[in-house]
């Protein structure tokens, strides 16, 4: 069984990095364009690569301190001796995911730009294929890793105890997350800083439109999205899918140590099952797309439609091909066991759903973004105050789809349906629909990250002064990406918060507590969550002052250039675009520390004070309010784009009225709640569920909590 | 005993209420000035009459249609038959206290106006004396409701359960906050509705001062002063009053009755504390008020010391004063339960320390507010953005503090310094705690109350055309009442978290899971979790939109009249401003509804559907993210007030800039936050557990939650 699991989950992770070099040669087929074209790419391509390279550098030196902590305490045998290795595999692995992503999409940018002075389809092509090297690049290298990292320490170091194998992996799920969330705080800083810094001084004071070449900061802006929105994600996901894998990994194991008579072989069955629900999800996802494809002269409705054929398709076969894993493995080859193939089913079916709600709530086809693009006419007042309304209104759906998928996945597996009962049971079924929930990420991710490419497109177009209809059809296929995105952030958003819950269960696990309540009315526990619903807010804080204080260093370089190089507002004179870059790439790296050290420092801290029951509720309470503030600050954010983009299509005065310049100031208030926090909260409450498990045994230990809360 | 604590009771409420008449007669003594001063007070007046009248008749439908149900629950004994009749007095002398308070403020504000022609001191004996009105009548009603029931059930219908008294007592906790939420909704839309829209159409469209009597929305904006921020405010912290005193209340009983050989007379001494706490707190604040005086010619910081002055003394002789109650009750003449003095003496430093947070966070003087005004530099969004970051951070502080409360008033009520060990002994701890804070209630109520009264005082003296330095008098006071107001939200927003942790541990107590953990990671209760903490932000939700929507009523209406009533901008023509104030009335009353069916209803579904332990998961979760939502709204709000208010005197370009511009905006966006949303949060968390509780015999016989759940 075990070599079986290697092998399949081996050639899953293979399958989808040779289809990701497949579609990269495919982009790099394209032609890059005029002179002009290629010289902005390369600016920006640049760009992306120093700020790459020195954030690199930076947290090299925070995996070199942690290595150094965690090796020492393997020392005294409080981890595994795999441990500090295996943290810095999964920040190489989700490192990684974010370069590659941003190497294909700086390649892709000016291709895409190009390809659409042919036509929107050949546009659509492009973009959609280096989107597909992003999501196939991460669910690869997700699955190498752990593939690699099963088959090391089951026949290389030869270990039998399953939960040993899944104890060590959830460490480098520690490694993925901090370095998701330096890449998603540096880089969302880094964009947002550049965007909002632009947008101030260009639009809003000298009055050229975005992304004009006089703008100094316009290819900081442009390397923004490729460092943020590519980079960021990648490493984001990368960390998502491979937490809800070994997260649900680690429960099978201990579900199925309490059915009697099961034994070792089954510990590892239970543990296989999210792997191989991830590598046949790989092959339902590589299907998937071959339908996307659609006929020249496609109108917009006719793309959004080919690529939801695409995904939708995806999910129908996984949905198909997850019963017999469980028919055949879980249940050797009987119902007995099938309870968990409907918890998968489960969190699939959130994931659409919460997509749904999100598209509801943020798309200008639908009643509540018009109704606060109307807000407008009295002003940025109220239309502030309709989007962070709305925002907090859209919590209430998924919160319902999350609360029905936890309670339908955790009764299902406690039920008749199953073997294992007890709350086990349950949150391994909470766990595998997280785990189904993500089982198509390398289509969405790819119909997701394509939107930052066509983004960039359209710059390029606007810098080397394409003909028009270029711009508008790069702008067509930016608000499909809108759309997608939306959907994207559900399933992300979403199994953010199961995996969450799966880690707890894990720490809990781990810690020893295994059948003990942790009572949300003791007082160490309530505290806890106190603190823990506290975290969300100071992180989002945080970054958001963040994204402030850079982007007001970037207003004062733009103005200081207007005002300093003679001929710049007239096109005579050319912007000193590397100094605006620079500023960037200082000011984001500075600001992504003290965050992420929040993040890394807190869980041990509340751990050495309050002890295991304080980390409990910590983790329950962060998991939470993380949850609705991420998907608060996602929809105000997406909502507030776009309204503007639908005022700007000529409603309520249209571009340049009084309307419109309302509109930009509310989507410049949610550029870094949709791009900078929202998305970082995500991976923070993963993070610090991965720190509680691996400084667990330190806590236990704490003479504070003993002595006092003991 | 029992007779000894309803005389106590009875004469400290009687102490209050005479004390109250005594200030209200010092306030009517003085002058209301010129006849243009009387008329527009005359009109204020009228329109608060008015709309409190039209709220009553509104409400008492609620209550009406609450009796019959809970007269029908008591037939099928589900609830004891006094029940019923509880929950209506709470509402009525809820109601009462608000009304009370606003009929005294507009009566005191041309009163005030006129003796700041004199001074800024006589200007300042007005507005405390009336503020001293609201606060003692506050606590008086609330002490009186206390012990006229107390007296009731113990002596009148003879009951020797002291268990039975508090459950009984707690529904008139219902009754109060259920007629403050009412209240405060109903205001806050009102106020912010008329402010906001006075503001948008006045200053910024048509470029008038505020409070110019050419803006038809200006008599609205200073009845919406009234209804909201002072009878909203009397409701209020009625109800966080009286909820604190009988959840500590219900809490001793249970605490005591797990001591052996203790009886049912150790259970009222329990009992009694709180309730004699509260007493001595009366006298106390009444002793703080006389040292509130100050030179002629005072500085207004020598008037904020003033204040402080009497604020402070209050609080040390409460707490010298606790210490023989619970020596000589609670010990029995001995130091064995002098545990819950410490308890106490945690709730009044946390109280005084969440105040200081909020003062560092929102006032001028301090960093943060003074940084945020810098923010107005770049633009409206760059000070959203601030603002929203300030009060998000700000929530840091008060969750240590409230952490650090929680954790030694429960284990100095467990430790070796009581008797009564074990949770029931820590829930009451905490819950004394809250008691402590709000102890002085009468005096920090009456520094607070004042505030609205001077900002009336400013508007009439703006319209009726009074020297300058009459309106630079009131607004030094109305920027004085601003930071007593910080110190007073800091009170009621502890002291909400702590009662509402004891109405969960009395929720507790009553459905009998007294000794049963409520496991975090049991579904049900993580799915209440997720559900309740959900609701906040809902909550916040409606009432931002109700305010956006009624502000756009009123800004179509104000620029209505500006057009077509000829010579109005000139002065020429006097302004219809009776619609505004209708407009207001009837906006905000048809929105006050969908928001506090949403509270009352949503517990009981949720019982009925994932039963008791969804409940108090539902609870806990609606606590921990309304207090952080209060504190953000509130903190955010409020630097944002102040920001501009700093502004305004000078710096950053002063009044008409640009940045004084973007500020308004902010501003603008705060209204709801500080005014309608933040504090309403505060009375939806206890109302949601005072309606679990009375609903608990329904949800415990449900169907649903134990077929699936059971």
């Amino acid at each position: 069984m075990d070599l079986y699991l290697v092998i399949a989950t081996f050639v899953g992770a293979l399958l989808a990095i040779v289809f990701a070099i497949i579609m990269a040669k495919r982009v790099l087929r394209f032609d890059e364009g005029t002179e002009k074209m290629k010289s902005i790419s390369a600016s920006i391509r640049k760009g992306a690569n120093a700020y790459l390279k020195r954030q690199y550098t930076i947290v090299s030196i925070f995996f070199v301190g942690m290595f150094a902590i965690l090796s020492v305490m393997a020392l005294f045998d409080m981890l595994t001796p795999y441990v500090p290795f295996a943290f810095i595999t999964g920040g190489f692995f989700s490192g990684l995911s974010g370069f590659i992503g941003m190497k294909i999409a700086t390649a892709a940018n000016a291709r895409t730009a190009n390809a659409c002075r042919v036509g929107l389809n050949k546009g659509l092509r492009v973009a959609f294929s280096a989107g597909s090297v992003m999501g196939f690049t991460v669910v690869g290298l997700g699955l190498l890793d752990i593939s690699i990292w099963f088959f090391l320490l089951r026949f290389v170091f030869d270990i039998d105890d399953p939960s040993l194998i899944t104890s060590t992996m959830l460490t480098f799920g520690m490694g993925a997350s901090s370095m998701a969330l330096f890449a998603r705080v540096g880089g969302g800083i880094f964009t947002k800083a550049a965007d909002v810094g632009a947008d101030l001084v260009g639009k809003v004071e000298a009055g050229i439109p975005e992304d004009d070449p006089r703008n100094p900061a316009c290819i900081a802006d442009n390397v923004g999205d490729n460092v943020g929105d590519v980079a960021g994600m990648g490493a984001d996901l990368y960390e998502s899918y491979v937490g809800s894998v070994i997260s649900a990994s680690a429960l099978g194991v201990a579900a199925f140590a309490q059915v009697e008579g099961k034994g070792m072989a089954f510990g590892f069955k239970a543990m296989a099952i999210p792997m191989l629900i991830a590598a046949v999800g790989i092959i339902c996802s590589i299907l998937g797309t071959f339908f996307v494809r659609t006929k020249e002269n496609a109108t917009q409705k006719m793309l959004l439609k080919s690529l939801s054929r695409g995904t939708n398709l995806a999910a129908i076969i996984i949905a198909g091909a997850a019963f017999p894993i469980i028919y055949f493995i879980l249940g050797d080859g009987s119902m007995s066991n099938i309870g968990y193939y409907f918890a998968i089913l489960a969190g699939l079916v959130a994931g659409v759903l919460i997509g749904l709600s999100t598209e509801y709530f943020t798309s200008d086809s639908y009643k509540p973004t018009k109704n606060l693009a109307s807000k407008s006419e009295t002003g940025s007042a109220t239309i502030i105050i309709g989007g962070l309304g709305l925002g907090m209104l859209s919590t209430v759906l998924p919160i319902v789809i999350v609360g029905a998928c936890i309670l339908v996945a955790y009764y299902i597996s406690t039920g008749s349906l199953t073997e294992s009962s007890g709350p086990s049971g349950g949150l391994y079924g909470i766990a595998l629909a997280a785990v189904g929930m993500l089982s198509t990420l390398g289509i969405t991710l790819a119909t997701d990250a394509y939107g930052p490419v066509a983004d960039n497109a359209g710059g390029i177009a606007e810098m080397s002064g394409l003909e028009p209809e270029v711009r508008q059809r790069t702008d067509a296929l930016d608000a499909l990406g809108n759309t997608t995105a939306a959907t994207g952030k559900g399933f992300a958003i979403g199994s953010a918060a199961l995996t969450a819950l799966a880690l707890i269960a894990s720490y809990i696990d781990k810690t020893g507590f295994k059948y003990e309540a942790f009572d949300i009315m003791d007082p160490c526990v309530l505290v806890g969550i106190f603190v823990g619903a506290c975290l969300p807010f100071v992180f989002a804080a945080l970054t958001m002052n963040a994204v402030g204080r850079a982007a007001q260093s970037v207003v004062i370089e733009v103005r200081r250039q207007f005002k300093k190089i003679v001929g710049l507002l007239d096109g005579k004179a050319e912007a000193d675009y590397a100094r605006c870059v620079d500023l960037c790439t200082k000011a984001s790296l500075k600001e992504m520390i003290l965050p992420t050290v929040v993040a890394v420092v807190t869980p041990v801290l509340v751990g050495l004070i309050l002890g295991v029951d304080g980390v409990v509720g910590m983790l329950g309470g962060a998991t939470v309010t993380g949850f609705l503030l991420a998907i608060f600050m996602s929809n105000s954010g997406g909502a507030w784009d776009n309204a503007k983009k639908y005022i700007e299509s000529g409603v309520h005065g249209g571009k340049g009225s009084d309307q419109h310049k309302a509109a930009v100031v509310g989507d410049t208030v949610g550029d870094p709640f949709k791009d900078t926090s929202g998305p970082a909260i995500n991976i923070l409450i993963k993070l610090l569920s991965m720190v509680s498990i691996v400084f667990a045994g330190l806590v236990m230990a704490s003479p504070i909590a003993n002595y006092f809360f003991g």
